[in-house]
């Protein structure tokens, strides 16, 4: 079993990793081809992270659950706490820090592939619209990802994931963080995609309040957790689950 | 069951609200970070709608529809009238309350995240290509939606809706609101998406057009409902109503 | 049966006409609301016609095939003759009316929503490397269907052709046709996606001389045909067909 | 079996050519459309290529596996020796032929359709972050490959691999070529997707530095291969090896 836990992290790790990369990659690389055109930067860096996070689902997800943000670890153990294949609070931890520390490795890779000089992001995020932002973005995230996995749809949480971060990339303020690991990774590139640390804690605390709100939201609408043997049999994002390894 | 209603209810005005704070929340954002070019605007704007609309209809399908949008409410009632599953009129009219509040809340929720002071639109929409763009949108919207329903895949409607209105934003002279319901919302913002009140009856009126267009095209080609508990069965997106609640 | 065929008649005609009016009315918006790049036309044309033309073939597939296309409709019938289910030379001749008297309507509903003059397109489209380009994409659009329908795939037609034609709009140098009733209703508009028609002949022998190659890597492929039966038991895109209706 | 491979070859010569042609001929588009942006231009050639990636492994597929990669075909006889259905060393040797003259073709076809003058390709790309950028292509093109197909989810290959590489097009440094045959073929065009023949060797050999990374990772997340049979089964990509051909 701790090997099985190792492997699940391993793959928290190298998914947040990657994802951190993409929006970190492709911002520079956006940034550097298009330099007149804010809007169409953002249009090739959130159209790079829709296909970037709906194939990180589909890769991680039979492994780890595919969670890559501490937020959708807590409330999973919290929404599912006793029931077995839930995650244990001691997962939390585990998977927020393995979470936490691929972001930064992610950052610093994308920094890597592009010559970027190391360094924090000087980019400014601080405004309680912003905020706001981050809330709402946070609890779509969470309300789309429990309501797929209480009604036994969770096969298709890659295509749908990235279809909502490429929305919420355009209609909230802030460009949907939605996700306190990647908003860490993200203070460590001085790019389009950063953030200046003194923004962080604000960010993250609006997320976390946006966590609670999303996490009503799926009580409210899918009272009853779908029993779970169900849900898998319905799932292919975890067929190797159904297998002794 | 007055419960289960109520979390219908919940849903429709939810997911309308997040579909027009999308649609909003979106064309601020393109107007703002590309202001030299309405058609990448639009281009920014309907992505963000496709991906915003086609998950919306995976959150809140399995509890109230998804419908978002009086018309659809209306031809479900019309065309399945007496059918078990199917709404009533009174249903319609509980539904349209919810919907037409959850897009003036959606509008309200935009302008707060990006800092729009409060107002009425002022984007005089009024013209009768304008009125043709919207008929047509919605006969097409009424078309697609009861073409899956009565053919048992109903499983896919959340991606093809989306891909619908993808189109039709650019297909349509009116940049197909096609559900007055968004209509209303959108006549309180006064920005990109906005619609001056004043605009809005006439794009009803042809919106209704449209949906009387649209169920005549679904009976002439779908002239035998689907066994509704057959297409349940071949649907994911009602997956709860299967299950005692 | 008679009033079966007259129902895929009007799917084909109905059909057509609203991909075309996708292409023609898109490509009106486009150059309306982007004038200074073409690129960025084209990219908007391209983006509506791949969600129009998979959305189309969800709506008029389990009524008629969803063919939009003589020559697809023609090597359906070579493909398939004398068996069960597939098109007689007859219903070739009907869809070939249908589907032309559907492209001109719908370019015309185009200009009527945008408010375009009635006129010919004067858009010369004559050169041997234009027209390789229209043999190459008329190949891969008849393989593609082909290769889909004689492995039991064509549940997932729909978006495979509209990503198919998504991709040749940029790879071929004639921008993809690859339909001779599309051409056909393309000459009746003179906007962004006409031809004239004096280049019209050539398209249409072109798109001939690429359905018999794309045929010939069918049968090199594909040699054995999925049995039907069992095609239309994988495929949810001829549901109706398993039931009387 | 000898015409059963001959078929293969053909569909891996015939797919590995129409990747390049899609790559090369919309950059080709892209530039001569949008000559003022290099960033929208990438955009349409990124877009172009997920779509035709897609179908291409949705038509090839079924008969050959759709590989159009030397470094995959490799990975699949390395990870799968000696097991029934995996290639043999042989095949891999015939694959490899198949795929590079295809490519080359694919090059040639695609200058053809648009008038360009034959030639190498002149854009030097020689550079350590370029390097990287390849071998991170590589490896997470690898993992995601042998992550669906060992955990028999091979159905969703067509979109994911079109998906993962249009996110990698973007966020690694050298626009993620990730394939020996494909890099190859860009040497035989001097347009915006070539590459100096010079450059090439450096390229492969970070290449296929990626494919180990890749290969132990799939090793260290997945390392039960699926039962073929049962990933067969769940399969819809491979429905013509179930019956005799």
């Amino acid at each position: 079993m701790a090997a099985h836990l190792a492997r699940r992290l391993l793959a928290e790790f190298t998914g947040t990793a990657l994802l951190v990369t993409a929006v970190v990659g492709s911002g520079i690389m956006a940034t550097r081809l298009s330099p007149d055109d804010v809007g169409l930067q953002l249009l090739q860096n959130s159209t790079a992270t829709v296909f970037a996070l709906a194939v990180l689902i589909l890769v991680f997800g039979p492994v780890s659950g595919a969670h890559f943000n501490p937020v959708v670890t807590a409330a999973d153990w919290w929404l599912h706490r006793g029931r077995p294949g839930a995650p244990t609070l001691a997962d939390v931890g585990a998977y927020t820090v393995a979470q936490a520390a691929g972001a930064v490795g992610g950052s610093l890779l994308a920094g890597a592939m592009f010559e970027v000089p190391l360094g924090m992001s000087g980019t400014v995020r601080d405004a309680p619209n912003l905020w706001l932002g981050e809330s709402v973005a946070t609890a779509g995230l969470i309300l789309l990802v429990f309501a797929l996995a209480r009604s036994g749809r969770a096969a298709v949480a890659a295509p749908a994931v990235g279809a909502y971060i490429g929305a919420a990339y355009w209609f909230t303020s802030s460009t949907s963080f939605a996700n306190p690991a990647v908003t860490l990774g993200r203070a460590f590139t001085d790019t389009f995609a950063g953030i200046a640390p003194a923004s962080v804690p604000a960010f993250v605390a609006a997320q976390l309040v946006g966590a609670l709100v999303g996490t009503g939201l799926v009580l409210a609408l899918y009272p009853a957790a779908a029993d779970r043997a169900a849900a898998a049999t319905a799932s292919t994002t975890r067929p190797l689950q159904r297998r002794p390894v």
